[in-house]
């Protein structure tokens, strides 16, 4: 299996990695809007511009698509399912359904298959509530994200006047998480779910008063919030800091029986170093069943619910059988 | 969707009490070896006799089949797949290759779709070795089960002479899964994942020194564990070890970057009040996938690893996407 890479930021890399550890794919070559010679991928696969994908195609299986929600998927990802089995992992939840749409639309104009969304939330984590809710219909379920590094909320603290840079872990709360594990079934305000962890450093001179409160006070992104703010050097961040770590919590608890006397939890977590090579580590599994998929003669949008599980593994069905059910 | 229960022990019950959450199934009967006066069902469910099972096929989309895996699936489920749509919880990890083969056999003759193997091991713990090890190709995976009772091992205590009754929990060992949860990558002996602890009603005037030591040493069962034995009364089993709480652990840990400097660990663990209603929650579940692919056209025997996760929900592909990726 072929794969090109489109777009070589954090998600880009973590690709090119994970595709040396697929020994049924190989990379085709990283395909950026940059300038190809200014860019160094980490494991020497080779560098064309966007203009060039064109000109591989006949040497391509998928393309995974590794650029941001915001703007570039809503374009790329369509745009490129017209011509190419596509992977992306487009991640503003709100916005799926729209995605999905015109994805879908594109994949059957051009007889490709194309898998949106991928990662781990939405993905990993997307699965996991869809099988508990399957499995315990009579109950309730809670996603806690972190430890970890919100990109998002690091960037908003990035924009307040006086601020060099700074960085945002979401923590779950533990006594949150334990009311949820014991089945409590607790209704828990955002305050109670997760803390803001901020650490800042300041440009010289800057009001770090005025830095505090307007981070503590920003609708949306804090205010809701217990959130700490600390303030360090550019050296503690660079020496401490520089990691993107990230994680989470699916929990579903529920009942069984006849009168529902008996309790079940269902949890699933992951503690990940990197944030952007795991959701790259999944692109490439997924990207696994896009080809499968492809050379079965089906096409369309897809997301991690409509793959069976046996489609991301390079082992045979029987090797599967025989060795992890 | 109307769901026949063929077989009606632990799992049988479990089974007319999960097709009560389910809005889109109902229970058409519980077939039994018995005579049926004998049987009283938890939830008013018909009672009919095996032999009676074709009068009602044109009324029967599936039928789960609640028979236990030493002799009875290897039987019952390749004779019932060539006549319905099947669901079983065969959990003899080795021999399901046979299985599988025999089953799929009866399945396309009768163009029937079966599914063996639901449950949570196998079953929803194989879908998380196999998610984990395709999401992270360079790691390794370890299945720790309990605390939870071993119907097997109690069995097996209530053959020793003197024995009136027993009942034998598997409990894992905190400091290996914390080792595993680290990422060291442990070898660990199976004496080091998991103690035995058994609860045992001596009969009046036994000898429980003996008792105590045939239980220690016996082969395969005990002999390779740390195995403690605690003599209690009657009483004090019905009142405190008359349920049958299960569950465990799976976990992997793997690296990914340029030279796997990145840890990642991937956790998966149930607690559960009682193992056979949790498992018939799941063979309900993939009743829907064998309805929906049955409904499709599809023919053969499957297993978890075969179904997309959309097909055991009652939601739509639509609400799916919207509610939970």
């Amino acid at each position: 299996m072929k794969i090109a890479i489109y777009g070589y930021g954090n998600l880009g890399r973590g690709v090119e990695c994970a595709l040396r550890q697929a020994p049924d794919m190989e990379c085709v070559g990283v395909f950026t809007r940059r300038p190809p010679a200014s860019v160094q991928t980490v494991l020497g696969a080779p560098v064309y511009h966007v203009d060039e994908l064109s000109a591989h195609k006949e040497n391509i299986d998928v393309v995974i698509i590794c650029g941001g929600s915001a703007t570039d998927l809503p374009v790329m990802t369509p745009a490129l399912a017209k011509e190419y089995n596509v992977v992306d992992g487009f991640d503003t939840h709100a916005a799926i359904p729209a995605h999905f749409a015109a994805v879908d639309a594109a994949a059957k104009e051009g007889g490709t298959v194309a898998l949106i969304s991928g990662g781990w939330d939405p993905g990993l984590f997307s699965l996991n509530r869809l099988y508990a809710s399957a499995v315990l219909p009579e109950g309730k379920d809670y996603t806690f994200w972190g430890r970890g590094v919100s990109q998002g909320h690091s960037d908003a603290i990035r924009r307040i006047d006086g601020v060099a840079d700074a960085r945002q872990y979401t923590v779950p709360i533990d006594g949150a998480l334990q009311a949820v594990r014991e089945g409590t079934n607790p209704d828990l305000t955002t305050r109670q779910k997760h803390l803001r962890e901020c650490y800042v450093v300041a440009k010289e001179g800057a009001d770090l008063a005025r830095i505090e409160r307007e981070i503590k006070e920003m609708p949306n992104y804090f205010a809701d919030y217990d959130t700490t703010v600390t303030f360090i050097t550019a050296e503690e961040l660079a020496a401490n800091h520089s990691g993107i770590p990230h994680g989470g919590f699916v929990i579903r608890t529920g009942v069984t029986g006849k009168e529902g006397e008996h309790k079940h939890a269902i949890e699933y977590s992951l503690k990940l170093d990197s944030n952007p090579e795991f959701t790259a580590s999944v692109l490439v599994a997924y990207a696994r069943a896009v080809c499968k998929a492809a050379s079965r003669g089906e096409c369309g949008c897809k997301t991690v619910f409509d793959v069976a599980p046996a489609d991301l593994s390079p082992l045979s069905a029987e090797e599967l059988r025989k060795t992890m059910l």
